[in-house]
């Protein structure tokens, strides 16, 4: 792939950030949002939100990038010619959009069969924009821009670890999480996809999550990988088909949570 | 008190809230944070930036209001002779700053000894202010300023609850909370103070914590019944000495969770 290839994605990938953002936000904390609406119900704000951010985001690769792959979190995969497919979810965190909590965020990967080549975790209601691969670790937010750089080695001792429910998945899934929250310095709870963008910032050192969707992990795999992390699945192989993942700012402390959840990886 | 008088104070709590974000800003997400510090440190990052946020609000009540009291979470109780105390969290949600995540918040409040009369809740990364008192509620936020109100009265199944930890405080506190949990349609986790402007906000319909300081629930209680909500202990009595603190959007949603709160809070 030409620079001005990859030039191209990454500014392809930013345009529909951009439009997800935007028709994400004109749902949120609308005055009817959860009113009427429960999360079973197959129709509801935060669904047109996701519909309509999706929509958006497919209207412009139908336009623009006609022959490649799209697989995205509300309909589904759109088969390609071209090797590449744009991985995208519109709002993940639904439930923390429902709150009106802005740790949602719009994901929006292109990947090969190799995995993520770039990826972007938007968070439009604070106007912020991590951006990850094909050499660069960048983020835009209320200060400005800056590069992305995960943090050094530290024992998991003074680690801080976060995920969004106390509760993963299975039973299994969930001791097997707190086995390593025991250890850690500070646990907290509630991030969505943002989690993963502070890893990527350096803020924070490990994300565990169970029963994830592609769609939910391409976006923060490039961001972390390229800010310096690691991101794999429950034994270390690779997390870009979901299921158990565990994101880290380095292979120390990645290292040492797995030896803690390998057994639950099995 | 005259509408002046009101208004000098309403603008002064904005000033504070202002010198206290500027000075919290500056150590938030800093490349050192977290790093060499440890929760149990008598001073670390984080501490600095309580101590200079509270330095910079009482400077400025030194200079303005030398009659009032202050009480900090930092520097303690200072009396005054006026009737007035200034209760200040510089930082409050310690452990979110630490973790990088948007959800701490200065807290300003003003009250007498009937409790708070105005409050803010500032969350200066994101750029948002909540204000609520002397016969006003309001936002001003990245989307502009509008008029806070909660959310009309829903069942308890269709609520949603946000706390900061799975762990309130004692194993019966903790599982009166959970009474609560398994009954409402959504419990979130991890928001720190901004879970009480959510109430405020009308996203969310119930917070409930154990354990608190008065400097961590006057701002709330303040903008929380100014928008038309309510708080309590867990009796339903008042909260403005912290403790076990239940806030709920409106009175059905408030009595309905308290019924199942009492038997801990006898």
């Amino acid at each position: 792939m030409t620079e001005a290839e990859r030039s191209a994605l990454m500014a392809l990938a930013g345009e529909l950030a951009d439009a997800a953002g935007t028709a994400a936000l004109h749902h949120f904390r609308t005055a009817d949002l959860g009113a009427d609406s429960k999360l079973s119900d197959a129709f509801d704000p935060v669904t047109a939100a996701d519909r309509e951010a999706e929509d958006a985001m497919r209207a412009i690769l139908r336009q623009q990038r006609p022959n490649d792959a799209v697989l995205g979190e509300e309909m589904g995969h759109q088969p390609g010619s071209s090797g590449l497919t744009w991985v995208l979810d519109p709002v993940d965190g639904t439930r923390g959009f429902l709150a009106g909590t802005p740790t949602w965020g719009v994901l929006v990967a292109v990947s090969d069969a190799t995995g993520p080549l770039y990826g972007i975790i938007d968070q439009p209601y604070i106007g912020e924009r991590f951006m990850g691969g094909f050499g660069t670790a960048r983020m835009r937010g209320p200060r400005g821009e800056t590069k992305l750089a995960t943090r050094p080695a530290r024992p998991l001792a003074e680690a801080i670890l976060l995920t969004t429910y106390p509760e993963l998945g299975t039973a299994e899934e969930t001791r097997a999480f707190h086995n390593v929250a025991a250890r850690a310095r500070l646990t907290r709870y509630g991030m969505d996809c943002y989690a993963y963008a502070l890893i990527a910032a350096g803020q924070i050192d490990l994300v565990i999550e169970a029963d994830l969707q592609p769609h939910d992990i391409h976006a923060p795999i490039a961001v972390i990988e390229a800010a310096g992390g690691i991101v794999t699945d429950w034994r270390g192989g690779p997390a870009r088909n979901g299921g158990r993942v565990i994101a880290a700012a380095n292979r120390a402390v990645h290292a040492e949570a797995l030896d803690l959840l390998a057994p639950a990886g099995d």
